[in-house]
């Protein structure tokens, strides 16, 4: 079975995810500076999941490249992660019109945290699929970054009821260790 | 006619409609649990139709996937599937919006029978262009999974009235029935 | 030049016009028929839109199949198409908002007529690049039923003022009359 | 690393980017001209960023077209691009909100300057990477075009607190600079 429409279908629903959350962004109704202002920690929210969706379009393109098959089973995973990756859009929303309050700050992480579940599944099917010696799998190695992130996510959540900025803090650290491509792909074709 | 542009359309169109209900999902204004849980009928429908979204893409692919030959009668078949796809989010907001009453849960199985019968008859209008001994004619055999499910839907129409939760409970069932992409076709393309 | 990315880009924006169009059809507040009853006007000005959209989308992908080169300005020209149908949208809804107002029914009828003339010229543009001997060219031979359209649609927009249901039939009307895909370039293609 | 996801996201996000303006362009509640006369100021709005937006997608088509290699470096650069670009919906209702006011006509030239930058950082990277005697870094050139638009940009954020008709005035001026699409690019890949 092709990769083709696969990539084509998730590129779709990641376009749209990354691009409908700015209408979440509500135009402020004053034509000043300080009715922009108010717009702020909505814009922050919309930043900081902007670079996340990005993120995953980014290692799921490097992924998908590495691979060869798709099954059924991996379909539904890759659903699965567009599921997930889905509802960001609505926890990024309410994190900013909430001005980073601590509830919304710790549901933010666990919208962070389950599409990392789910690309961790998606991964390892893909890893199962295309066999312990292929070049995904040796690229993919320990995952010691993906598992940090979920670490990261999982202690997040509660810390948001001490201080929102603690969650805030981990949430754009995991960003920046993920803000590059994955090199351990990208290098391991050119190598090739 | 080539095939490749209705699969991207599809695509794009099914990819906006999966990602657009998430925007009906009308985002809590209090920040605390109390309001994030007055959302969650909302959600819970949003979920259904993720699900239901997800199994038409799927099995759209499979099925497109077995199919050689378009022409223009596909191109509207497939036009008047997409229709009434488009309607699901609206069905979906409004059940989830009135928290499964009666009137929105009956709809919506309206919403997921027309659908059903759009499938059914791109379905048929393949299979006549590909020719009674064709891969897909061979994979969709009797389609008694499709003709299952439409009678599902049509008793979940009434009896939503009778109990909201007998319908949403057959909804799931069909979802269940379908979770599995057409292992038909996927294994009889492996078989050859 | 490709004419790919063109296709693909278009089919990315009709597929968002066409879904957007069922964003502006508010979910009504109450939970029983008669307000599903409220939304009837609505819904039908988006069955007559979508129609529409269908019929372009599928005389897009007719026109440009037959096409085998593109420049910058049919690049422009195709924008120019796109611009006037992300209106429909916004017509549309007013329509539907207004059940049926005379002026409503007017714009629509100019939110129709517009892209009708950007595809007349989007047409002629490719026909020129392709040549007179061209597939193409022998396709669209005179186009009367493209002209035909563009007239009732300026016979539409006064004609609401006398009654707005003379420019609804006139709109089923077109709508009917290109329901059927342009068959004189698929059975050219299908002669070859 | 192919090119042809980049594309094909890059067109995806383009597409929604170009199409959920519309949304933001509030269908007016009285059903009479006046009432669309309200929606004016919104609409010319919308048309002056749907031209910026197709003037971006008919470059960056042209760009990589031109492009042979892409990298991780390029992908943040053109996601880079593509946030800019989905803030352009938000400054464009807050300025048509507004009906012309010099703050909101000041921050859309900011809206349009960063996507400048960023276009002209991913084009640099393509440059690199495609090696000076390229294809397209001869087309490039001294990209005396990008940088005056840049150069009128900056002196359309200020003087839009002077007159916002000067500021418009700008951003129509580059818009018609730009409007014809990169014919450099063009002319070169045909004279191949």
């Amino acid at each position: 079975m092709g990769k083709d429409r696969l990539e084509a279908f998730s590129d779709g629903v990641i376009a749209v995810i990354i691009t409908i959350m700015v209408l979440e962004m509500r135009v402020p109704h004053g034509g000043d500076l300080a009715a922009l202002q108010s717009a702020l920690p909505a814009f922050l929210s919309y930043v900081l999941s902007f670079v996340y969706i990005g993120i995953y379009w980014n290692n799921h393109h490097h992924m998908l490249h590495a691979t060869r098959h798709v099954n059924g089973a991996v379909l539904w995973a890759n659903l699965h992660l567009l599921f997930w990756l889905s509802l960001v859009p609505f926890a990024t929303a309410w994190m900013g019109e909430n001005h980073f309050a601590a509830t919304p700050v710790s549901v933010y992480g666990f919208a962070l945290l389950m599409p990392g579940f789910a690309y961790t599944m998606l991964q390892r099917k893909l890893v199962a699929l295309e066999g312990p010696d292929s070049l995904l799998a040796k690229a993919v190695g320990e995952d010691t970054k993906g598992k940090l992130s979920l670490l990261l996510y999982v202690a997040a959540i509660p810390l948001a009821f001490l201080s929102p900025w603690i969650s805030g803090a981990l949430y754009v650290l995991v960003a920046l260790m993920w803000l590059v491509p994955d090199r351990r792909i990208e290098s391991r074709i050119t190598n090739q």
